[in-house]
C-alpha cells in the first residue's frame, strides 16, 4: 500500500476500474438514487429541516466518502437516527425550518466532522467503544419509537413538537381539534400499501418470473410506487386544497445563511450535541461496513473511517445541509443494486445533483404524510424487544443499562439516555472488575498444576500460601487485593511466604503497583514474605525497576511450581 | 463472630477488656486530647466555621466510630482534606463563620453520613476505587499547597477566601495594605518554634534520658508548648489591642440554628459535594486503617468501615458539627500515647466534653495566627512532589493524569480536579484495554505449548490460524477483536479454521458476546469456521447456553493442543 492509497483509499479500486464495473456502478447508482430521494427528503423533514436539505446531504457527502472511505458498499447520507438526533440537538437554537435553524444545522455538522477529523488524528476512534452494545440496543429501540411517534403528526396533519414522549404527546393532544381527515386517510392507505408491498412484492416479483436479485431490487420500490401513486393523484385532483400538506416549491439554489447566525457562543453550545452525534453516527457507520466487508472478505479501517466519514460531515456542511453518515438501508440499495465500487456512491451524488437541478418540480405535489408514513415503516424494523430477554438471560445488570438507557431516551432525552446508558456500562464494568476471583491454590498432587483449594482436594503447606487473582491489578480493584491478602493473612498465623500468582493479570497500574507495595510493606511488618510467580512477559516489563521489585521481601518466580518448591523445601 | 458483632464491632474488644488496657487507653486518650485540642480547632477555622466547633467534631464521632468501626487504632475527628473541602462547596451557600454556614455544614456532615451508610447498604464502597493512586497523589500534594495558601492570611492578619490559588492571590493582594506586623512577628516566631520541635524535640528528649517511647510521644507536643506559650504571653500583655486575632469568647452551648436554613434546595444542590467528600473521606480514612492494622496482624472490613464513618459523620451533624473522617495524624498520636483499644476513642471523646464544658476559657487568648502554623507546619508534609518523577518512571500515562489533578485542583477548584482525574483514570484504562495485547499463536515443536508466532520458532498451518487475546473481552475492545480478526483473515486466503484461546480472559460482557457472534457470522460467510480454545470456568459458564455457543460454526475446545491436534488432522 503507498502513501497516496493511505490517504485517498480510492486509488485502490480507483487504478483496478473496468468499463464492466462502471457499467454495474452506473446501473446502481441510477436505482439507488429513485429509492434515496424520498427517504432523504423525509429524513431532512424528520430533523426539522426543508425536505431539499436532504437532497443536497446525498451529494458532496457521498462523493466525499466515496473517495476517502474504506468500506467498497457503504452509502452514506442522511440516517433516521442522526436526523433525530440532529432534531433534538437543535430544539434549543431555533425554530425548525427557519434560517436560523439550517444556520445551527450546518454547524453542527461542520463541527461533527472537526470532531471526527480529530478524533482520527488523536488515535480517539476507541471512544466509540464506550457505546457498549446493550447501550445501543436500549438507544436505537427508544429512538426509532420517538421517531415514529414523532413522524405521527404529519400522519394526522397537526403541529407537534418535543424531544421525549411525554413533550410529543402533550404537544400532540394540545392540537388534536386540527386532526385533517383527508390527511389521515391518505397515510392509512399510504403505510397499509408500504406494509403491502415490504412483505409480498418481492415474492409476487419472482412469481411473475423474475430472477431472484432483480425481484429482491424491485421488491424495494414499495416507497418509490407510493410516492408517485399519491403525488400524481394530490396533483391531479388537487388534493392539497383539502389540507394535505405537500412538499411544495423546492427552491434548489444553497441556501444564503447570514453570517450572523454563525456565532462562536452557539458553537461552544453545540459542542457536546456534535461530539454525540459524531459517535453515534460513527458507531452506527463502522458496524454496517463492517458486516457488509466481512461478507467479502474486504477489510475496513476504522481510523480511515473517521476521517472519510469527516470530510463528509465537512462536505454536509459546506452544500448546506446537515449530519450524515453511513446507513445500514441506503447500503442494502446500494448492494443489492448492484454497485461494485464506491464509484457508485460517486455516481448516486452527481445523480442527487441532476435531481436537484432539474427535477425539483416533480415533487411539488409530495405529501408529508406520505414521506412520514415511508419513515415509520422503515423504522419500526428498527425496534427489538428481543434483544432484552436475550440480555436479560445473559447479565441481569447489562439488561438494567439497557432498560435504563431505553427508558431515559424516551422519557427525557436521546443525549441524557446516551450519558446514562455509558455510565452504567463503566459503572458495572467497574462492579465487576473490583470484585475478582480470588482464589487460594494448591498443587494436584503429582503434577505441576495448581487449583482452586475449595474445588480440588490439593497439597497446601501452612507456611506457604498461594493466592491467584483471575484480573487486571488497576484502580478498580487494587485495594480489593490489599483486603484479602491482609484478611487472609491475620487468620492463618502458621504463614511465612505468600505468593501471589499472577497468570491471569495482563496489566497492574499505578494504583496497584502501590497496593502490592502496601502489601508487601504490611507483610514485612508482620513478619511475612511476599514472593510473585508467573507474571506475563509485558507486565514483568513494566515491573521491572520499579521500587516494588526493588524492595520485595521475597523472588520473583517464572513458574508457580518454581516458587513452590523453592520455598517449601527451606 | 456472633450477630450482635456483626453490628456492633465493639464487641470483640468490650468482652476481652481489662484494666490494664483502661490505664493504657486512659494515659493515651489524655494525651491525644491535649495534643488534638489545637487541632482541632485549627481544622474548624479552616473549614470557615467557628473554632468551637472543631471541639464539638471530636466528641459524639469519635464515640460512634469507636463503638462501630472496625479499626482498633484510628482516631476519627476533623482533618485538613474534609475540611478545606468542606470550605469549597459551602462558599457558595453561605458567608464563612455566619449561623446560616454552619447550619449548611451540619447539613453536608448529615448527607455525608447517609451517603456512607447507604454505600454500605447498597455495597456500592467499590465506588471509592474510583480514586486511583495517582488522583489522590495529585489531590492531596494540590489539597495540601492550597491549604497552606489559605491558612497564610491568618499569618499576615488579613481577610481573603477563594477555592483556589488565583482566587486566593487576588484575594489576598486586595487586602495587603491591612497586613498586621505584630500578627507577623507572632507566625514567624510559631512557625520557626514549631519546625524546630518537630525536628529536634524528640531527639533532645531521648539524649536527656527519656525512653524512646516516651520520647517520641513527647516530641510530637510541639504544638501544645506553642499554643500555651503565644497564649499567655497574648493575655498577660493584652497583646491582642496591637491587632493580633485571638479566639475570644467561646460559646459551649450546642449551637440553636433556625430551622428555615434547613431546606430541601440547599439539600439538593449539596449532594455531588457531599459524595465528594463522603469519598475522599472513606478512602484516606481505610487506607490510615489498614496501614495501622497490617503492621499488629490485625484485620478492618470496608464495608462496616463506611457504616462506622457513616454513624460519626451523622453523629457530627446532631452535635451540631461539620463532616469527619479517620485521620492520619491524629491517629498516630494515638497509637504513639499507647492507645490499645477503642475505648481510648470513647475517653478522648469524654475528655473533649469536658474541655467543651470546663476549660474554653483557656483559649480565650490563643492567637488564630498560632492555629494557622500549626496547620501549614503539619500540612506541607503532605505535598509529595517525588511521587510524580516516580510515576513518570512507570507510567507516563498515569503521571499525566497525576498532574492534571494537581493542577486542576489548584487552579480551578478541588471537586472538579477530582472530577477531572476520575475521567482521565477512566479513559487511560479504557485506552488500555481497548489496545489489547492480541498474538498469532502456534505450536512449539515437540511441546504443547503455543507462543506468539512473532517471537518464537513456532509450527503453524496455513488452513489452521490461532489467535490469542490478552484481555477480558468487554465493551471497551469488543469491536477492536472484531476488526483485528476480519482483517487477519482478508489477509490470509487459504484460511479455514480460526481458534480464538481465551486463557487470558476474564470476563466477557454482552458487547463481546455480540461481537463474537458477528465474527462467527462474518467468518461463516467467508468459509471460514470459529473454534475456541481454554475458556475459562466461570466464562464457559456464562457462555452455556448462550446464542453465540448454540450456533457456533466450530467447536469448544478445552485445551489449545486439542484444538490443533482436531483440527489439523481433518
Amino acid at each position: 500500500m503507498n502513501k497516496l492509497e493511505k490517504y485517498l483509499p480510492a486509488m485502490a479500486w480507483i487504478k483496478e476500474y473496468s468499463t464492466d464495473k462502471l457499467q454495474a456502478d452506473a446501473m446502481a447508482s441510477f436505482i439507488a438514487t429513485i429509492l434515496l430521494i424520498p427517504q432523504s427528503m423525509g429524513y431532512a423533514l424528520l430533523a426539522g429541516l426543508p425536505a431539499v436539505v436532504g437532497l443536497y446531504a446525498g451529494i458532496i457527502p457521498s462523493i466525499l466518502y466515496s473517495l476517502f472511505g474504506t468500506s467498497r458498499t457503504l452509502a452514506v447520507g442522511p440516517v433516521a437516527i442522526t436526523s433525530m438526533m440532529t432534531a433534538t440537538i437543535l430544539a434549543p437554537f431555533a425554530i425548525a425550518g427557519s434560517q436560523h435553524y439550517v444556520a445551527i444545522a450546518i454547524m453542527l455538522a461542520f463541527l461533527s466532522g472537526v470532531f471526527l477529523i480529530l478524533m482520527s488524528l488523536l488515535k480517539m476512534g476507541f471512544l466509540s467503544n464506550l457505546l457498549s452494545h446493550p447501550v445501543i440496543s436500549g438507544f436505537i429501540s427508544a429512538s426509532a419509537i420517538l421517531i415514529a411517534v414523532g413522524q405521527f403528526k404529519h400522519l394526522i396533519g397537526v403541529q407537534a413538537q418535543g424531544n421525549n414522549l411525554i413533550e410529543l404527546g402533550k404537544s400532540m393532544i394540545l392540537h388534536i381539534n386540527d386532526i385533517n381527515l383527508p390527511t389521515v386517510i391518505l397515510s392509512i392507505i399510504s403505510i397499509f400499501s408500504l406494509l403491502l408491498f415490504k412483505r409480498h412484492l418481492t415474492p409476487m416479483l419472482s412469481k411473475l418470473g423474475l430472477s431472484e436479485s432483480t425481484s429482491n431490487m424491485l421488491g424495494k420500490s414499495g416507497p418509490v410506487i407510493v410516492v408517485i401513486t399519491t403525488t400524481s393523484c394530490v396533483g391531479a385532483f388537487s388534493l392539497d386544497s383539502l389540507g394535505i400538506k405537500i412538499v411544495g416549491d423546492i427552491n434548489n439554489h444553497l441556501p444564503i445563511i447570514p453570517v450572523e447566525y454563525f456565532t462562536l457562543d452557539n458553537m461552544i453550545d453545540l459542542l457536546p450535541g456534535a461530539f454525540l452525534i459524531s459517535i453515534v453516527g460513527f458507531v452506527g457507520s463502522v458496524s454496517v461496513a463492517q458486516s457488509f466487508a466481512a461478507k467479502r472478505k474486504q477489510n475496513i479501517n476504522p481510523n480511515q473511517e473517521l476521517v472519510g466519514l469527516g470530510l463528509a460531515n465537512l462536505g454536509a456542511a459546506f452544500s448546506g445541509s446537515f449530519p450524515v453518515t453511513g446507513g445500514f438501508s441506503r447500503s442494502v440499495v446500494n448492494v443489492s443494486a448492484g454497485a461494485t465500487t464506491p464509484m457508485a456512491g460517486i455516481l448516486t451524488g452527481l445523480l442527487m445533483l441532476f435531481t436537484l437541478l432539474f427535477l425539483t418540480p416533480l415533487f411539488y405535489y409530495l405529501p408529508t404524510a406520505v414521506l412520514a408514513s415511508c419513515i415509520i415503516t422503515s423504522i419500526l424494523q428498527l425496534i427489538d424487544f428481543k434483544e432484552f430477554t436475550r440480555l436479560y438471560h445473559f447479565s441481569k445488570q447489562e439488561a438494567v443499562g439497557l432498560l435504563a438507557t431505553f427508558f431515559v431516551v424516551l422519557f427525557i432525552s436521546m443525549e441524557t439516555g446516551i450519558i446514562v446508558g455509558v455510565s452504567l456500562s463503566l459503572l458495572f464494568f467497574l462492579w465487576h472488575t473490583s470484585h475478582p476471583h480470588i482464589a487460594v491454590v494448591g498443587r494436584l498432587p503429582g503434577t505441576e498444576h495448581f487449583r482452586n483449594v475449595k474445588r480440588f482436594d490439593v497439597e497446601t503447606t501452612p507456611s506457604v500460601i498461594t493466592v491467584r487473582i483471575d484480573e487486571n491489578l488497576f484502580f478498580a480493584n487494587a485495594r480489593v487485593l490489599e483486603d484479602y491478602v491482609l484478611t487472609l493473612v491475620s487468620q492463618h498465623n502458621d504463614i511465612k511466604h505468600l505468593i501471589l500468582m499472577c497468570n491471569a493479570v495482563n496489566m497492574i497500574d499505578a494504583s496497584a503497583l502501590a497496593s502490592l507495595e502496601a502489601i508487601d510493606d504490611r507483610l514485612k511488618s508482620a513478619g511475612v514474605t511476599l514472593h510473585f510467580s508467573e507474571i506475563k512477559g509485558p507486565v514483568m516489563d513494566k515491573l521491572t525497576g520499579s521500587s516494588l521489585i526493588k524492595n520485595l521481601s521475597g523472588q520473583v518466580f517464572l513458574t508457580q511450581h518454581q516458587a513452590t518448591k523453592s520455598l517449601t523445601t527451606k
